[in-house]
């Protein structure tokens, strides 16, 4: 018998649905997380469950779960992610992970396939953490890592409460987040990156992430005169802030994870005065925690060699989270998915933070990705060959059937 | 007989006057070019030149020359500044020249000394050049280096016109800017930088003005994740920045002038993303030409390396002035005005635009400078001993006294 496939064609005609959801002038998705726009994405989502008769459950954060039966009434294997977007996104981040697991669902009804576990397709609130911090945090709270009335009283870029607007948009449910433990969790994603574009491989199997160190640099020098103070007479912030950018892109790539400064900004900001303050963000991610944690710890003795020079230096923390390994028995019905299809998978490592890794706090978890091309994400631009959404979608559906067989 | 003295207490007494108009909360003074404030500036000083007697002039840009009579009628000796600010200046920037102006005038006439030549004490329209592009044009029209209708055509920061601004406020007049050529000018300054005060001197006799150059670069990378876009596959602008930041910095130490960085922007200046583009100034000073022309050659080469590496760059001149060299003699007769007075007087070079660099182009000119506490200038903390104002002052009274008296 030929093995199940999913329908490419109809899996991104929902993405394309779901895309125009929230569809801006210059063709990016802005469905930030309990807006108007993420309502109309949820209906549209809840409404596709119910055609394929799931069971829809939402719990208190806005988490929905489709549920459809096995045969055993065992705790059932999940797959999903997010439809929330950034202000500028691309329809496939996070939607390709739901809309996946709907396209698995109407394969299966289509050959009347019944699994011995449930199977549960999963949206999760605010995963993209732009109208609240912190990311992530649907999943986070279905993970037992974020107390349901904390989520609930999260204030907003805005200023409107997670609560509140949860209510406003008709998502506020009764289920207890957590209370459905899977017996695996799944999620296939873009890449985000151009590791698998580049290489020309189609699918990758994600056995880690990296964990993020996020730090803002404050450097206080002296405002002065560009033309009339000598250069070794100058506390200049400015200068300050562009070692410590190059010393983070020089660490990240003798550590071998990734550094950045995306965000920096000087004052006053003028031509011909040396800058009196610079604020920057540092980004530092390592798959392993005792590199990453020595990379904090060289960031800090640089730090100290700056206030040595004279200039003022604050930090704050902005975020810390330790790497994450997935669970190598998911990751191995992965691979061994993308082998029964005669596709090589290429081994991973997330460099972005996903829902993923929050469920992997509860049950084993693992991720499938697909190509980026260019590796450009949160972008209009964003873009994944409809033969690779194909093919992620079918090695999800294969390994949710295997996983879905798996005896207590 | 004891040499005359400037009155240090009066001097004083009027920079605290003038500094009151357009004082702010903080402290600072907000006299921008041709405003309300720069009228009420200038109707305070017209009236102490008509106290002191001067015939007041005032040129078709709005530059004031107050002329006290000498014996012959010859070319008169200048002195002056400005009296215009920045947004948050201090009460000593061009106001010093101007005012010690008219306190040698006080001191002569209460002397009863007739000069052989006639004194002028200028005062120069917007030399800050902060509502209007560039610095020094009334100083600059003066020496006809800009053509009077270019200037009043010049567009302020606000959208309004130098012109229509000119006579709003009552300040244009009839004569022909540069019709008074000088026999010699001389303008007292503060350093606005702290190499006098570092060093302990209480003045300076400025011998060249240092050559600017400055240059608007934009690069153009792109905008990725910055936890999955491995560091080898990055165009991060924001890098590129850091490093020319770097480099400008070197290469001043190296060269031996001042270089910066003070103006820096990056797009889109998030945390977790790789900076799309970065827009940075780089302003590049040095008394040699010939050094400062390599110092561009460098920067060029420099940005060709970041071309090369994938970066797009784009460069925009905003600026470029030679070097100044002011006239030997005038500075001899400084340097002995200081000995006179048993003072010792430190060689300078100004590394800020004066509005006497332009007053060398049509007659023998130089400076005397005295210290700003700290270095510090463009600011409400902008302070200058009394007792170096009263040196200063009196530098410059010996000195106009020893050049009017020279025959023609």
């Amino acid at each position: 018998m030929e093995p199940l496939r999913c329908d490419g064609r109809r899996l991104m005609g929902r993405l394309d649905q779901l895309g125009a959801v929230g569809r801006l002038e210059d063709g990016s998705c802005c469905r930030l997380a309990l807006t108007d726009e993420d309502r109309q994405g949820r209906d549209l989502v809840v409404s596709w469950m119910r055609e394929l008769g799931l069971e829809v459950r939402v719990d208190r954060v806005g988490n929905l779960i489709g549920l459809r039966r096995g045969s055993e009434d065992l705790p059932p294997v999940m797959t999903g992610s997010h439809i929330d977007t950034v202000a500028t996104g691309g329809p496939f981040d996070g939607c390709l992970g739901v809309l996946a697991g709907l396209e698995v669902v109407q394969v299966l009804n289509e050959h009347g396939v019944t699994t011995r576990r449930p199977l549960a397709v999963a949206v999760f609130t605010n995963e993209e953490g732009v109208r609240f911090q912190p990311d992530m945090a649907g999943s986070l709270v279905y993970a037992g890592g974020l107390p349901v009335a904390e989520a609930l009283a999260l204030v907003g870029i805005d200023g409107r409460r997670f609560g509140a607007e949860l209510e406003r948009i008709g998502y506020a449910g009764t289920l207890e987040p957590g209370a459905i433990v899977p017996h695996a969790f799944v999620e296939l994603h873009i890449e985000q990156g151009p590791i698998l574009d580049q290489e020309g491989e189609a699918l990758g199997a994600v056995a880690n992430l990296q964990g993020i160190s996020w730090t803002e640099v404050t450097l206080h020098g002296r405002a002065n005169h560009a033309g009339t103070t000598p250069m070794g007479l100058r506390r200049d912030a400015g200068h300050g802030a562009a070692r410590l950018a190059c010393f983070v892109h020089d660490l990240a790539q003798e550590l071998g994870g990734v550094g950045t400064v995306g965000s920096l900004r000087l004052a006053p900001n003028l031509i011909n005065v040396i800058a009196r303050e610079a604020v920057a963000t540092v980004d530092l991610r390592h798959a392993d925690e005792q590199v990453l944690a020595a990379a904090e710890r060289r960031l800090e003795a640089f730090l100290q060699d700056l206030r040595a020079q004279g200039l003022g230096v604050e930090t704050r923390r902005l975020a810390r989270t330790e790497p994450v390994v997935f669970d190598p028995g998911t990751v191995r019905v992965i691979e061994q998915a993308a082998a029964s299809l005669g596709q090589r998978i290429r081994p991973m490592t997330s460099g972005a933070g996903q829902d993923a890794q929050m469920l992997a706090r509860i049950c084993p978890a693992a991720m499938i990705f697909v190509p980026s091309q260019g590796g450009v994400s949160h972008n209009p631009a964003e873009r994944t060959d409809p033969r690779h959404v194909q093919l992620g979608a079918d090695v999800l559906l294969r390994t949710l059937l295997t996983l879905a067989e798996e005896r207590p």
